[in-house]
């Protein structure tokens, strides 16, 4: 007696029994909230968790009681109601109770077919789901004798006649659906979604509306707006029988359509009633919701709601809408959207509703997606660009030499590399839709050809699809949807820099990049790195006079032509940033990466430095690494070479001196690359000191500078205490410092990374997600001991994670200022630090 | 009264006064020893540190009464004495009180040249250090006129006549002699070598040997040991005048030679007693000891007593020659013995005594000396070597593929590369002589020939040296001294074993390796590096095979072959080192370090496959890396294409069984490379337990292994807690750890490091010492964290800073069980850790 009192069996549902999403699941407490909206539900009785909990484990309520609350003959529904909608749990069953007699009155009211297809579906789907009969012995297309034939398969199978009894079909509809919610895929799936390991399962059953009387009769489906862009718009379906056409079902249009007939003609009180409580179902259950109804000679019944699915894009309007209409705080609209999904509505993106041709997968490096004509080299893609004609530059991988092909290409595919190599790195960077690591592609640059991992063979000028969101090459050009930078998207992004506690700038190198970070609200720049402005061909012949040069005069000399260039740089970037912070990180390449390297480039070379070609391929033999990475780079250069700082140096404080005599008050942040020993950043800094004095003192005017130190090497981070005496910020490089403690070349590694995260050897990719027991260790330890000497410090996150959500939930417990990442992931990275400040505030 | 009563001014030095190290230096107490033996010492004052000090300051002791204990008109020497002799200090003032009157009574017993020569000398030496007038008015060359000349010049200079009071002249001498020792460089100087900043200057004044009376007069000393060999030999030398020569002075020969007169034969008397005074001595002082001794009128006096010096091989001997003998402990025989000195006796060295014509430097990677004839390629080295005549490596910078002619060859020079460099690393292991980073030479191996930097140009075949052990490149073959593996070395080193509390293994991956390990007693093999057992020629196809391989069986196929090669290789090194430990490291270089990079090579290696040069080329340049040193190496190819890693711990357990059956007990371990999450272990360990067991099963043999990790990466030490979960050693990689740490390739770094160290970027090269702060702390983390989980597990160090003392020193601190290190720095990490022990005791 104790026990069966300990829970209710079951509960018909109306507006003041106790019905809690804990104990009945969220679909339950969702059909009462429409009962208290006085729409018309059909009676539905609700079966708590611990009931079906204990019909799973062989302990049934009483069916013959449960169905005959419906009526002597009902027709029911069941349907899984778990606390959780995401979590799943098995599918509906339909038309429980239909039976013989039920057949036969079907018939009569609304013609043979009906009751057939209807009697039909029954026996499929009680065969396959409940009794789990094979599938195959039950055909999906209806025929004449499709029924009879499903009847006797039944009976063949389970050496008994197909089930009569309701409250017997009921008791087996409710026991599989019991266990199968126990299954472990179903528990692993769920999990997935993050439901706890004792999850439990509610049941609905509700009853069917009946095929009765002589006005409309069917189902559908409505919402108030657009599933893709989240605009107001009526949309749904309806299948049903118009009484004009007794015989079949077909479908109407819902909303008035010059196509055909449509519900909204056909019966304008359900239509209006049916916007009515959508209205309603929006405004108390707080969300845009889907009516799921029927209708029963022409009276409506509303069955079910549930939330309007929707796109990213869709998602931002509905949640600002709710917000704006007073329904949703602004904090919980912020909570609404996913701020992974941003991505998605700063670019092009191919129109899920059309077809998909796609040939080829490979790591989705930069989103968004572009068609154009495949090129196999720089040179082509600029001549392309030139014509005027949209291009995809497709390569094994890309070097610095590439660069200017990939600014004139509009997407970017190669065959190697993984989420941070060069290609991957630089296109996000540019905005530019981009796959690397397509390995299954067979490239021959050679031949200006491409095999398909199918056998189709793809040549230059043909025309393809880089869907850099989701990593697939697609042939041709499917239809695209438009970037979404609406008012929308910058309000939630407004109301997200309200409330969110760690700052956000850009990684931006030039003049482009500095606009789309301002086009994208970033704080300021966080890293500029000046050698991608080396590559222009007008600065690489002098920049390979000063790598030739014997003399640190003749590299002075060299270094002078640069200067204009360089100070021309910085101007250009101060004005457009217009006061807020530049943090310019000094020169850090490898010489070697500005020299050729073949016989012909070495040859042009010789002739423009007028050497003997043995003497331009002996230095640049002598200067080739076995690992460039960690070599004769950054502050090394820095130290040995210091006639290149210094000329930065200059350059950016007459940058300075100039931007601010036209208005904007520039403070520069200069940085130092790789460092690893204090004594490196004491002698940088001496220099760097001197030049500002004398640059003062030649341009009669004072300016403030910042000085910091870029972490990027494991030894920099463990002694960071003693680098924060001489530096007013540290910026925590997260790519080198990645690379360097893993061991791990980000430009090699993609050849396993897959495997390794396959395997399970890396939860994920480090260089895509920050990696907490390694690099997040040293981060903290850096953070820590930086701070413990000098309180003042500003500490930052440079590298590719700081446009990553979880890891700027790392960056912002370390105790960082400010993450800076490409200024296509600002929006991300805004959106994600005001979730942060909102679900675990500080 | 108070003050001047808180110190002696000064002592006369007797059997029985207060002399004491620290409060009037090293040498008034050695005097006070002699005198206490007996020896005919003149007499000698001491002025205490505190007097000195007091001198500098201006106040002066009473020294007409001091020059008046000698005598009326007496001739003193004054000789510095500070605490330790190593510390310096001013030079010594002879004939202090030499004046007209004394010239006329020398001039008149001994002749006036010996007159003149002996008061020139005091009026130079006074004029230019007590003075401090210009050297180049006082000519070091005595002429008839030099003296009157000299006497002019002091007195155009200074306005006054030559002092000719004794008391005055010391006044002066001493006071000068106090000042020079505050001079800052002198501080700095002696602070180089140890001396606190308040080191204190005592000061001796002593009566000089006059030359009077008819018989032998002179100066000399004598030693009872060769400074070189350290074995028992009287030496030494003698100048003064013959009785039968009274005019001038002239060298004799100490001992009787067939060449000359010699002391022994002029005095026999004299010499017995200057060899007892010896061993006297030897036996009161605990040191062997050189004697300063005077004759005067053929009586002898003990003048003063200095530590013999002596070379690294003399050190050893007489260390233990004194503690055989009872005289010093065998403690402190040890702690006579500096350790990083050991390596000199272990190789060939270029005769000190000898003439040298240097024509290039660059860094000592490897001790030891050796001439040959210069050879440009490893080719060429190996056809030199079968001709059986001794040649010089000379290359750019050496790889894998010439290791074979790194074995043919004498010693090895290279232009580029630093102290960890491929070159640097092999030569060490194989005891060769080698100078790497000599980059003033230019290289030209196309016409094989080099230029030096004065313009002499060097062909193949001319005959050059290589002394490695100080960075020097010779023409020519200049005289020898052989190694000194000698009962003293051998004697003094199981005398380490006997107090050193941490382990030394040595790294070994060939036979020869590990029979120099056992000869230098390395309890045991600590890294087998097993790469290198695929270079031989016949390996390398089939180890191209297999990486061309399409599948896993294919691969199979090729590593079948390998395994009989491998478990030879295993069996002899188990047999070898006949049950000592042999820890064994998986393959760890990536697969293209195995191919061929040339266009010769490629065309050959696509004959050998039987497969299109495309194809060959196509799987080249795919295997190729940015940064090979962080790409797929080590456990990555472990996880990735794990059939190497089973083929070897087959090749491993099988040579286990087979030796164990001739009776060693082998329990081999099992190292993984490059390791950087727990999950690369658990995924080798599985399988390599699986072999084990299916060995056990198919031979019927059962045998232990451990299976252990190589901490290398930064990431492995911080997680090494756990890591060590799955291990039952750790050992930490201090090459790459390194490397990794700072971001720095070791085969980079030489462009810049010494650059770096000169500058004070880097206090010493991180490859050569263990940098605490960065590679040092995460070592200690790494200790921690794996004691912390598991307090049995086995910590070792096999880096090339294993045999580094100072960084010895560290990894015994961190509580590092053994130390492993290339097996000629074998024995001077034994007697580094005996050190550690005596100095330091846990």
């Amino acid at each position: 007696m104790q026990k069966h009192q300990a829970f209710a069996e079951y509960t018909e549902i109306t507006p003041s029994v106790a019905i809690e999403t804990a104990r009945h699941g969220w679909r339950a407490k969702c059909l009462q909230r429409l009962i208290r909206l006085e729409m018309p539900v059909p009676r539905t009785v609700a079966l708590p968790c611990d009931a079906v909990r204990m019909i799973a484990a062989g302990t049934m309520p009483d069916t013959e009681r449960l169905a005959g609350l419906f009526g002597a003959a009902p027709l029911l529904a069941v349907r899984s109601s778990p606390a959780n909608p995401d979590w799943g749990g098995p599918g509906t069953v339909l038309n429980v109770g239909m039976n013989a007699a039920k057949h036969i009155e079907l018939g009569q009211s609304h013609g043979p077919a009906i009751a057939d297809a209807i009697y039909l579906k029954f026996v499929q789907s009680y065969a396959i789901h409940v009794t789990r009969l094979d599938p195959d012995m039950f055909a999906a297309d209806p025929s004449p004798t499709a029924l009879a034939a499903a009847l006797a398969a039944y009976e063949a199978e389970m050496d008994e006649e197909f089930p009569q009894s309701p409250a017997r079909q009921l008791s087996e509809v409710l026991r599989s659906m019991a266990r199968a919610w126990e299954g472990t895929t179903a528990r692993l799936l769920r999990q997935a979604k993050g439901a706890p390991t004792d999850a439990a399962l509610g049941l609905i059953v509700q009853e069917m509306v009946q095929m009765v009387g002589p006005g409309l009769a069917g189902f559908g489906t409505i919402q108030l707006v657009d599933a893709v862009t989240g605009s107001p718009q009526v949309t749904g379906r309806f299948k049903g029988q118009l009484p004009a056409n007794r015989k079949a079902e077909e479908t109407l249009y819902l909303v008035k359509d010059k196509r055909g007939a449509s519900l909204e003609e056909a019966e304008p009180q359900v239509f209006a009633d049916l916007q009515r409580h959508c209205a309603a179902a929006r405004a108390k259950l707080r969300e845009e919701m889907q009516i799921e109804f029927a209708l029963e000679n022409a009276a409506l019944k509303v069955i079910d709601a549930v939330t309007v699915q929707r796109s990213s894009r869709a998602a931002v309007r509905i949640a600002v809408s709710l917000a704006k209409d007073g329904i949703i705080s602004r904090d919980e609209a912020l909570l609404r959207v996913e701020p992974r999904a941003l991505s998605e509505l700063l670019h092009y993106q191919v129109d899920p509703r059309g077809a998909r041709d796609t040939f080829a997968r490979g790591i989705n490096a930069s989103p968004g997606a572009a068609s154009g004509r495949i090129v196999f080299s720089a040179a082509d893609a600029q001549a392309s660009a030139a014509r005027g004609e949209p291009c995809i530059l497709v390569r094994r991988e890309t070097s610095p030499e590439d660069i200017r092909g990939m600014h004139a290409a509009v997407a970017v595919l190669t065959e190697r590399g993984g989420i941070t190599s060069h290609a991957a790195v630089i296109a996000r960077g540019l905005g530019l839709p981009c796959i690397v690591g397509a390995s299954d592609l067979k490239l021959n640059p050679r031949d200006k050809v491409m095999v398909a991992p199918d056998g189709r063979i793809f040549r230059e000028g043909d025309m393809i699809t880089v869907d850099g969101t989701n990593g697939e090459v697609l042939a041709g050009s499917p239809l695209m949807l438009e970037p979404a930078l609406d008012e929308w998207f910058s309000t939630l992004l407004h109301w997200a820099d309200n409330v969110r506690d760690i700052g956000v700038r850009a990684n931006a190198d030039t003049p482009d990049d500095a606009r789309t970070a301002r086009m994208f609200e970033a704080e300021g720049i966080g890293l500029c790195r000046t050698e991608h402005m080396f590559f222009d061909e007008d600065r690489l012949t002098v920049m390979r006079e000063m790598i030739f040069a014997d003399t640190a005069q003749d590299r002075r000399v060299a270094l002078d032509r640069l200067l204009p260039m360089q100070r021309a740089d910085f101007t250009a970037l101060f004005d457009i940033m217009a006061g807020l912070p530049v943090c310019i990180r000094l020169f850090d390449p490898p010489l070697h990466e500005f020299l050729p390297h073949d016989r012909d480039g070495l040859r042009e070379l010789a002739e423009a430095l007028d050497k003997p070609l043995s003497d331009v391929t002996r230095r640049v033999e002598a200067l080739s690494e076995f690992n460039p990475m960690l070599g004769m780079r950054g502050v090394r250069l820095g130290v040995t070479v210091p006639e290149i700082y210094e000329m930065q140096a200059r350059a950016i404080f007459e940058a300075t001196v100039e931007a601010s005599r036209r208005g904007a008050q520039v403070v520069p942040e200069v940085m130092i690359p790789l460092v690893s020993a204090k004594r490196e950043v004491e002698l940088v800094k001496t220099r760097i000191d001197a030049i500002a004095a004398a640059v003062r003192n030649e341009q009669g005017c004072d300016f403030q500078y910042k000085l910091g130190v870029m972490v990027e090497t494991p030894r920099a981070a463990l002694i960071a205490g003693e680098i924060a005496q001489h530096a007013s910020f540290l910026s925590f490089g997260t790519n080198d410092l990645t690379q360097m403690t893993y061991g791990l070349s980000r430009d090699d590694a993609g050849r396993f990374m897959s495997a390794y995260v396959n395997l399970g050897v890396y939860p994920e990719d480090p260089f895509h997600v920050l990696d907490h027991d390694g690099v997040g260790e040293l981060l903290l330890i850096g953070c820590e001991r930086a701070r413990k000497n000098r309180s003042d410090l500003t500490l930052s996150v440079c590298g590719e994670h700081g446009g990553n959500p979880a890891s700027i939930a790392f960056c912002r417990k370390a105790g960082v200022d400010y993450v800076s990442c490409s200024p296509f992931r600002v929006p991300v990275a805004r959106l994600a630090a005001a979730h942060l400040a909102l679900t675990d505030p500080k």
